[in-house]
């Protein structure tokens, strides 16, 4: 039965945390040097120009969050005012937040900077809850989800830093720091909220149609031309242009691949439209930590044979064993999008990490791997850096994958145990993957057209 | 019943007007300097591309003007081709005639200069008829349309001309100029159409069904993502920066805002459509004429915050009680969406503009508020400006937005006495909403299938 | 009926030849130089950063790729899985390959050179076969159009070299080398597939329903709004700038003059929605070649408004004519939309190329006409081009047409002589236009609902 009340007090605290951010913004955040006028003797309108030089990247990257997150989860065909319009939520809140959290992180004179890298970061940490998001597609509550990501950008933030800033590890397109992370922080969210036994059957909503499925092609489009800018979009120098080759040939690779195993593996040799939403993505996060680097064009296509592959039969098998025995729902296979690809990336980075050497990088190395500044291909110290040397930050990269998994499952399994078992509401079974429960829905649909 | 013959008629009276545009193209319209080819002894490539600087911006404008306003409006369940259709006529022909009107306002030696910025004007000028279509959306031929939009286009851009060259307002977004003027030139030509008091009800074609809610927010989401480029294009030096964080977050607040007020003044505690549609939109509205002012961040987010929680409030109760009242239909609400935060950006503006001193703006005061250049805090006039005060500057600010109220009510109500009055062919209560009036539409649907 | 054997194999070939791709990757892509690690002591980070500068233009191109044509090809009511994933198969493999074909014709020392223009010039390339996978949608299998699609790119590779580097044509926007080609490569396949005689009706499923002509809207617009970026993302110098202005009036004028045209033609003067999907489109095709010439405003807006009515009268009377006719099936009808606009172009191009002085190009005449280059104004040769005159260039431009459409419809007489003849599958009639025969489609469609 339907609770309204419980509804209400959940809006009334998200609409307390918005005023909560108005004071914040006030007391804390700034505009950035370069966001303010210049002096009259000083005027340069060029060097605000360059300052803004990556906005276009940062304007794909509001389409994939928006439109792409959005769109690919409205395959469900009763929950399409959900997911086109708790992504828009969910969104509009993580931005402001991650502002503010990230600028918490690195404040100076007590203040936190705005800047237009501001907003990319924060559009970069508004995905991880909306993977999470779509492990949980139609199982929760909006107020569930949106008190979620506030938990869950809030640890993103500060896993994030661990990784980048205190291990060191490269991660230029997130696939350790945001994909990773948001997939299972997720998936133990799921885990938490699984289903009693005799209730592990597929909601009787839980489906597509044919329309759709259409609907959602909108976000794997979109996703799939954008990804190369969110890839690329921190990436410095030289790099920069590698995360878009590198990332646009994963990409490629990986659709081919998932198209054909796709067809391979199906029930009579026909294509799947999960497959071809998702799997053809994979490409994309496979290759993200180590976009940037020298992977060679080769590199590149094999990480998105590869990702292609397993993430079809990740769908394929993988995911109907967790739901058949461990009761793991996960509704959009983030599992098989966002988090074994970014294992494999992970993988990846540690596998390439071990073969560089200082002078593969030249001046980009203090970019890529500050870690290793000052490795002149002994052990030797010069320089700085900590001069790791290349085994080592393999090394690095492989216990940043780890930890990641861990803070993620860890907070994900908090998270979950809070929805669960505080005053949260849930949605009985029945309730699950329509838009109804939560939405004015047009009840006169077919009859008098 | 269908009478053909005006049909064509209005059609090829529209066929001339794009002939005449094709002569005063001829006569008037040349490329500007920076579009020629540079005589050998000055070659200089560079130059070049940074004039066309902004056209990443022209693009997301493109986006929002074409997919944008068009998809936004196909939430009609029988309307969706003359949603995407009309908006796609409209704007060409638009575009067109803007780059003209706009022109003759700035001829050089008898000719006009045709450059990026010309059609980046006319993009945005195409949205001011577009705005004025969705307050009507659905009762009107398009015949009528397209002849509206001719008029109120030229309108537009003698306001325009007024209001930021004569009075010298700031308007950076178009909030004053754009927005109001289209909301309440539209709303104008509706109260013109308005319908007899014995057919007062809503269509029986008005309304959404679930797929047209979900095409609609591919509109809503394009708008969203891409209003900082609507905003932010016309800002010049660091302004541009500012225009860009101001109004992500004034949107991403409005959002938040918007999700909440709409869950707890609806029926049952469920959130609207059409509130999430557009009221999200509200924060981009409200914060156009000041985005590149100093407001701060949290002057953008309180920004957001009231645009939000009007907007929802009168998309609840407002437009219902104007609909009884004064039997002004308002199809989209976009009293809501531009009219009534257009007017909150115009009072902000004021408050802020009575706050400034010089040393704020520094070398940006010439741009931003450029009748205050020789303003010392005194009324003494110096360096060649005006001289104006930060108070009178306010006072101009409302000035500027009711001289541009009077202007459109009064060019709207004479479109609507023409469009009604004159030979218009008017559309039948029964004929209002749906595509098949002036569209093939295939006739065996559903049935075969 | 349904044979899953041979779709089997089918697929195990494509993957082969993806595994093709690794190997040839491997062996001779390598990245540019600027594209790598500059050394310490020369650090700069600038170059890099202009060196990318096309990068928003390459991302509005994937956009049309993807979204723009997948979508655009959504309108057939059970074909929408195959239109936006075939589009999406298509193009992933076509990029590979293109990059490795383009690259073999401009080889430097022994090795391909990839760079951001390496994956711009394989977007484009990816235009020529989705062109005419439009003229056999629905009628091909996804085995038998990736196969062609090979075989295509590598023709339009050889045919490109020979019209630009040999012929030294001018082809800014492509409509000769690209739209000319995959239209009458399409059609000429499709006249080898023509169906026997006493099967030329349409076939059952061949049709629009409202929600997909709306998805179909979602391909045009973004074709509309990002089609400056294709004419112009290959221009250089302020080339460049008159592209985008010349794309932009051209593409405004032709969708005005497509509206006029398809109410005054149609039955009872109503709007045909085929017509608005793709005859709007056609300015954009019919201005490319010339794109970047000094056509003035009322050249283009001229040139739309021919591509407009010439596009809808196709539509309307010369298709029909060439399915009864001929037999000749052109599902998109990319006859009216690439083809005859492209030959539009090509003539246009004579004719502007005719009036040419060596004066009016300045610095850029080695850019847009180089063999033109040494011709002042006799037919005296100086400067080392070729010294071609104006009428010479003119009847180069003819030629370059001719020998394209030779090529074209000889590559695809062949390609769909070994489509039929050999073993691939083809589709019965009653197979045809449908998602069922390749896709897992949702049985249970609004039965439950």
């Amino acid at each position: 039965m339907h609770t309204p009340g419980s509804n209400v007090s959940g809006y009334i605290v998200l609409m307390i945390v918005q005023i909560i951010f108005l004071v914040l913004f006030w007391l804390f955040v700034r505009y950035e040097k370069a966001a303010l006028p210049a002096p009259i003797e000083a005027e340069d309108a060029g060097s605000a120009n360059e300052h803004v030089s990556k906005y276009p990247q940062f304007q794909d990257i509001q389409v994939m969050i928006f439109i792409g997150f959005g769109f690919l989860m409205t395959f469900l065909r009763k929950y399409g005012y959900s997911a086109t319009g708790y992504t828009l939520f969910m969104a509009a809140l993580v931005v402001q937040w991650a502002v503010l959290m990230k600028g918490f992180l690195h404040m100076e004179g007590g203040k936190i900077s705005l800047s237009l890298e501001s907003i990319i970061d924060a559009d970069i940490a508004a995905a991880v809850p909306l993977i999470s998001m779509g492990a949980l597609l139609g199982r929760t509550t909006p107020i569930q989800l949106l008190c979620m990501s506030i938990f869950e950008v809030a640890l993103f933030a500060a896993n994030e830093y661990l990784a980048l800033n205190v291990l060191s590890i490269c991660d230029c397109g997130g696939s350790i720091t945001v994909h990773a992370f948001g997939a299972y922080f997720g998936l133990a969210v799921a885990l938490m909220l699984r289903p009693a036994s005799d209730q592990n059957d597929a909601g009787k909503h839980e489906g597509a149609n044919y329309v759709s499925d259409i609907f959602a092609m909108i976000g794997t489009t979109f996703l799939w031309v954008y990804w190369p800018s969110f890839n690329s979009v921190l990436a410095e120098g030289s790099g920069g242009e590698r995360a878009i080759l590198n990332t646009f040939l994963s990409l490629a690779a990986a659709t081919v691949t998932t198209f054909v195993v796709s067809a391979l593996v199906s029930h009579e040799n026909k294509l799947d439209m999960v497959h071809v939403q998702n799997s053809t993505l994979a490409g994309g996060v496979a290759v993200g930590t180590v976009c940037n680097l020298l992977l060679g064009a080769h590199g590149a296509v094999l990480i998105g044979i590869i990702a292609g592959t397993v993430s079809v039969l990740g769908y394929r098998y993988l995911t109907p064993w967790l739901t058949r025995n461990l009761r793991l729902h996960d509704t959009c296979g983030v599992h098989n999008l966002h988090g074994m690809p970014a294992l494999i990336s992970a993988i990846a980075s540690a596998i390439v990490a071990s073969m560089v050497t200082p002078d593969d990088y030249q001046s980009e190395l203090q970019d890529i791997f500050p870690a290793m500044v000052g490795n002149n291909g002994t052990t030797t110290k010069i320089m700085g850096g900590l001069g790791r040397n290349a085994s080592s930050q393999a090394g690095y990269q492989l216990f940043g994958i780890a930890v990641t998994l861990l803070i993620a499952i860890g907070g994900g399994v908090l998270a979950g145990a809070v929805m669960k078992y505080t005053s949260f509401r849930n949605l009985a079974k029945d309730e699950q993957h329509q838009d109804e429960q939560y939405w004015e829905v047009p009840a006169v649909e077919n009859k008098e057209e």
